[in-house]
């Protein structure tokens, strides 16, 4: 397997873009990216765009054909991929194989996605498809605040975690999307804040739940070859990527404390990376719901299973912890646009570990120079685990 | 780069298929693919599903996660391509990358769709937006017959081709499409009726259009460590594959007597697989209309510029000619499952490379065993060209 690196970010401001379309989006992250990794849009030979909602949440059927144009990156091998809300890892891992398998020197991860384009309404009752829609969402009605709510309340009946530990997640991720130029949502916010808000599914109250969030995020990954021709300063490697699906069906899972594509993803993603979960000095996972947060801690094997609410209750995740989390604000705050944010993620990674987030107050230590990033599409139908090392 | 082989297909009845599910119907294909390669699902570890249609002319969003649960593939890395009409190729172009990188041993592309759960005047309206949404589509009212209509009528102005031309690509195809079982549209035409039928966007009428179709088809690759260990019989080598892709906007286009895009990655398919256009033995290209099997032609090297017709003409592009194209009955007969249609032209590529063709009496004379598929998504706005060997 050939070595592959990231050698170029760049991410859109994250928030209500009404402003822009999605091609003028999209440029918004990969101009910077280009101009990171110090190369041209024509230096690009496949791009595999990450989105979810084109002809849903937003109008254009082929947004990558629409966001190639715009930035100047037709004739290059072009596809868009969906794995719902881990759109962007699966863009990730399609533009690495493409590159590790011997058929691209130089790839874009592009993460897109428009979701304001529609009400809210309407765009939950989308977002209400992707799990089984004849199922979940056609006959019972579940829309995403109430699958996760499924998993809180299994997750609090079983091991105690409460109200104010889901409120902690919350409170911790709008902390540093405060410091986060490009988060969404910049308000610090209390735990009574979280408590006292609206009611969605209990136990999720609105302070529990990622915003509706348009942005972009380009990443360019490159050889070892061409990292070595273009003179990159400080290549970020791809360690390891691991992948995972579950179930359609919600009824078919064994269980509600947890996400098995979560495990199975990360364990891959260790065992290809050749290293422990406790070498990891940060990590970026997939917090929609802060139930979310507290079961990839578990699922991802930095606590026990059932321990996860210890973590956010002794501050261990955020920066001085034992493993930091979200540092950038997560989905929670800094913003969940579907199909950027596994490619936004991999940009607050590669960025961390190039120690490019200290002017920020974000920078995170580092000991072994390793970031995971985990994504999660649906209510873990797909999980993507990417490991990047320095 | 590893070796990886097509190791097993499967195909659906293509038709009319309001009695199954798009996950039923993916397990028409999925099934007999899995006993082709005598492996079961769990020996699947990677899937690469291409569809485009979910929640626009069908209802599930989340088709790759519906469609693996009910295949029994659960747990692989699993995602969806879109690449328009090219989501096939652009699935199989994934799986195939699983593999030669070293991600993956074993990986399926499943190429599904579901054309006709709506009306063919909506269905009709959202192919429509699969160009530029804001310029074509929604300013100007094009769809896609009207799209291949610009080619048509340029291409007849240039260089002479004449309606009748077109109407023989389209009784050739029905010939052929008669003799092949899972065809959608199996009645034998003359040029009579084509020229006699229905005018769509001059100059093409009904049948120079393709039909809308359901449909799937599952093609299983391994690696070559795999392929000993399994003892496959008769392994067909991916030899190379192209990519490329064109202008969202079709004002931006050079000129409309030919796609740049199916140029540009049938030569670099050309090049991967070491082979000169002379040495392919037989073709299964995109001829969503009669026009674009004529424009392939030219654009995958088979006769030169302005000079397709000719080889219709001559019939040289039947079984016994230089060079025979769409023997299956082509998208125009067989049917265009959009996303399935490119895998289904690999199940049709694997099918003649083993000479397993003979028995429907469409089998083509093999030489250097050689076999291209060239599919289109768009107006050239994705190409795909894969070359497969024995």
């Amino acid at each position: 397997m050939r070595k592959v690196a990231v050698i170029g970010v760049g991410n859109s401001k994250f928030g209500i873009r009404n402003d822009v379309n999605i091609a003028e989006l999209a440029f918004e992250a990969v101009k910077p990216s280009l101009e990171d990794a110090k190369i041209c849009a024509k230096d690009i030979e496949y791009v595999a765009l990450g989105s979810a909602g084109a002809g849903a949440w937003y109008e254009e059927l082929l947004p990558a054909v629409v966001a190639a144009e715009y930035c100047g990156l037709t004739k290059a091998g072009l596809l868009r991929c969906e794995a719902a809300c881990a759109s962007g890892s699966a863009a990730f891992q399609v533009a690495y194989s493409s590159i590790a398998s011997g058929q691209a020197e130089i790839a874009m991860a592009l993460g897109v996605e428009k979701m304001r384009e529609i009400d809210t309404a309407t765009a939950m009752e989308w977002i209400g498809r992707a799990g089984y829609y004849t199922w979940e969402f056609h006959n019972f009605g579940l829309t995403f605040p109430a699958y996760y709510a499924l998993y809180a309340n299994a997750h609090m009946a079983k091991f105690g975690t409460t109200e104010e530990d889901l409120a902690l997640v919350a409170v911790k991720n709008h902390k540093y999307a405060a410091m986060n130029p490009i988060a969404h949502l910049q308000n610090k916010i209390t735990v009574d804040d979280v408590l006292s808000s609206m009611v969605i599914a209990s136990p999720l109250k609105l302070f529990d739940c990622c915003p509706m969030t348009d942005g972009a995020a380009s990443i360019i990954l490159a050889s070892e070859e061409k990292v070595k021709e273009l003179k990159i300063d400080t290549p970020i490697w791809v360690a390891g990527i691991g992948y995972s699906s579950g179930t359609a069906n919600l009824s078919k899972r064994a269980n509600y404390v947890g996400l098995e594509a979560s495990v199975l993803a990360s364990q891959k993603a260790y065992k290809a990376a050749g290293v422990t979960p406790n070498q990891i000095d940060f990590a970026e996972v997939h917090d929609c719901f802060t139930i979310a947060e507290i079961l990839a801690y578990e699922d991802l094997g930095f606590c026990r299973k059932g321990e996860g609410m210890k973590l956010i209750r002794e501050g261990q995740t955020e920066i001085g912890g034992k493993i930091p989390v979200n540092v950038d604000g997560g989905l929670k705050a800094k913003g969940h646009p579907i199909g950027a944010t596994g490619c936004s993620m991999i940009y607050e990674l590669t960025k961390q570990l190039r120690e490019e987030a200290v002017e920020k107050g974000r920078q995170v230590p580092l000991k072994n120079y390793i970031g995971i990033a985990h994504n999660v599409g649906g209510t873990g139908h797909y999980c993507y685990v990417t490991i990047l090392r320095r």
